[in-house]
């Protein structure tokens, strides 16, 4: 059985669930969840049950849908505030990644756009809307990974931290869509992937993702990045991102940054991967992203199977961290890829895409 | 139990035994190991029951003593060759340290010189060695720890990586020597110690002593490291060392090169921790130096409980890499701080050593 053969989100029309592929299990076990209610929903995302950014928007946007199909109510002045409840509650779930509260704001949007239509008139645009926001999502991976596959040769070695592949979208994935698209039309690269302690989205599951697609893979502790490029090895590091602001600043999963500052010191280009609703205009730098801080268990009980830290010991556990914008090459985005300065070209990737 | 009541390498003199406190079993367990065949003494240092530069180097000087004690010989042509090859069976267990190698010639040498007299008397001389290079490592840690002092001031927040603690040494530790002797003077630091994967020496040893001590104790995953630097909360990183070359470039363990180009970037000074019998002159460059490399099982298995990584997977586990001298702001030894140009102030601290 192929992973790359999974959906990671998708709704069950006829059963109405959302049915998540649950990455924690990952890669001992291949297990499904069938949710449908929204405190359920809540919790995969939450315990990263569903995770990377485009993924989570695609569970909130199926989400808030089931949620609108279950509302019992004839009017827009009894559906709306319901369903708005449920947006508000979704959204909550975790706050770095814009591209939740994007999802949902687009859900709710559709609402309002719509609020003179019948109520059930309305539960059918929601469904469409978040049909549509997975459907989107396969081409915007796909255009992300021909932007990025100009940047890297047959045979680059590639470092990448935390999971922003497949896994963490519908197809492709982000900072991985040049990889499996080259696999597609015959190349290979010899990809790194970072453990990403604590929560071993890199080793769990970028690198087996990868070697279901026959990519030459390689495991390394966080630690070892410095190594690998000071070896010579690493041609480019790619990483996905939770939010951008304006200035280009990249938050993403914790120990970016330091990649970051390790790849300007040794000279290694650095990409950051994501769609443009990842892209957060309305936040001006990284200092003014919330940093999501997680509990302690995840650093303490190792995959929460043995304490190997002392007891009563304190815990400082961020989720994301930001590479500053002066050690990003660039951003790659469906639209194209920009360069700095980012506060000039990331612009422009919005006037293209409000061009189409 | 105070864990710095216990001793990390002891020998047992009636029972002809190498005592060791298990450092993978810790923090959960307190168990020590009772070891007199040399198989088991290559194994506790090859599997890290004994681990820490100067720890080894005790471990093997008492390891070749037990050898040396159990040879049945009546002249030195019988008793040398079957001393020699204890020790280099020994000298095989790990590559990197050089005390190890350090403490083992010293052993040896004791016997050279000594060939005119008795085997029994050579195995006297032998046991006397082994008793000083464990004597002199409390008086250096404690050295060290003095030296080291002069850099903070009471309250300051220090991160440090991997253990270079009392648990690597016979007390005090090297790295965390300033910070023991700063608590027996009532001062109080805000220690952040680096997990160190893949076997967690941070996380499991650092943290615990630390806390032992009644140290402000704070632990972090390895990629979090740049995170703290840029919240300011660190005023220095404070790191062991396996083998310093003679134009200062320190090897220590994975990771180390890397917060060192982390701190250059945030502007923390990052100081280096040994004993004088760490620094390898006949090194030229780190570029020299073997670095071990180890099974992979200790990044795809967890701390050999879960497997996490996929089948097939290829590892890269290298056990150490190399901090370039231009990223260290001062080596700190226990006949004082060697600053840049190390090759001069390196040599320096050897002219101090050989006149006392």
């Amino acid at each position: 059985m192929n992973i790359l053969n999974y959906e990671t989100v998708a709704l069950d029309e006829q059963a109405g669930e959302l049915v998540i592929l649950d990455q924690t299990k990952l890669p001992n076990e291949i297990k499904f969840l069938r949710l449908t209610e929204q405190k359920e929903i809540w919790q995969a995302i939450y315990l990263l049950q569903v995770r990377g950014a485009p993924a989570i928007g695609m569970a909130a946007a199926f989400g808030l849908y089931l949620a609108a199909k279950n509302i019992r109510a004839d009017t827009w002045e009894e559906f709306f505030p319901t369903l708005h409840a449920a947006k508000e509650f979704l959204n909550s779930s975790r706050p770095t990644a814009v591209n939740l509260s994007w999802a949902l704001n687009r859900m709710e949007a559709v609402a309002v756009n719509n609020k003179d239509k019948s109520v059930s008139e309305i539960k059918e645009l929601l469904h469409k809307e978040a049909v549509a926001i997975k459907a989107e999502d396969v081409q915007m991976c796909r255009q992300i990974g021909e932007h990025g596959l100009t940047l890297i040769k047959d045979g680059d070695g590639i470092l990448t931290h935390c999971n922003a592949g497949q896994l963490a979208t519908s197809k492709y994935g982000t900072a991985l869509a040049p990889i499996h698209l080259g696999r597609e039309r015959g190349m290979n690269f010899k990809v790194f992937c970072d453990e990403t302690r604590p929560l071993l989205q890199g080793i769990r599951l970028s690198a087996f993702e990868l070697m279901a697609d026959g990519v030459d893979t390689t495991v390394i502790c966080d630690n070892m990045a410095a190594q690998v490029m000071k070896n010579g090895r690493i041609n480019a590091v790619f990483v996905g991102c939770d939010r951008v602001a304006a200035n280009g600043d990249a938050c993403n999963k914790i120990g970016t940054s330091g990649l970051a500052i390790l790849a300007k010191y040794y000279g290694v280009p650095f990409y950051v991967f994501g769609p443009t609703s990842t892209i957060d205009m309305s936040v001006e730098r990284g200092a003014d992203i919330v940093i999501e801080e997680r509990a302690a268990e995840e650093v303490t009980e190792l995959w929460y199977r043995q304490r190997m830290a002392p007891q009563g010991v304190k815990v400082y556990n961020p989720a994301f961290d930001v590479a500053d914008h002066e050690l990003i090459t660039a951003i790659v985005t469906e639209y194209g890829i920009a360069r700095p300065p980012f506060h000039e070209s990331l612009k422009e990737i919005f006037r293209r895409k409000n061009l189409r």
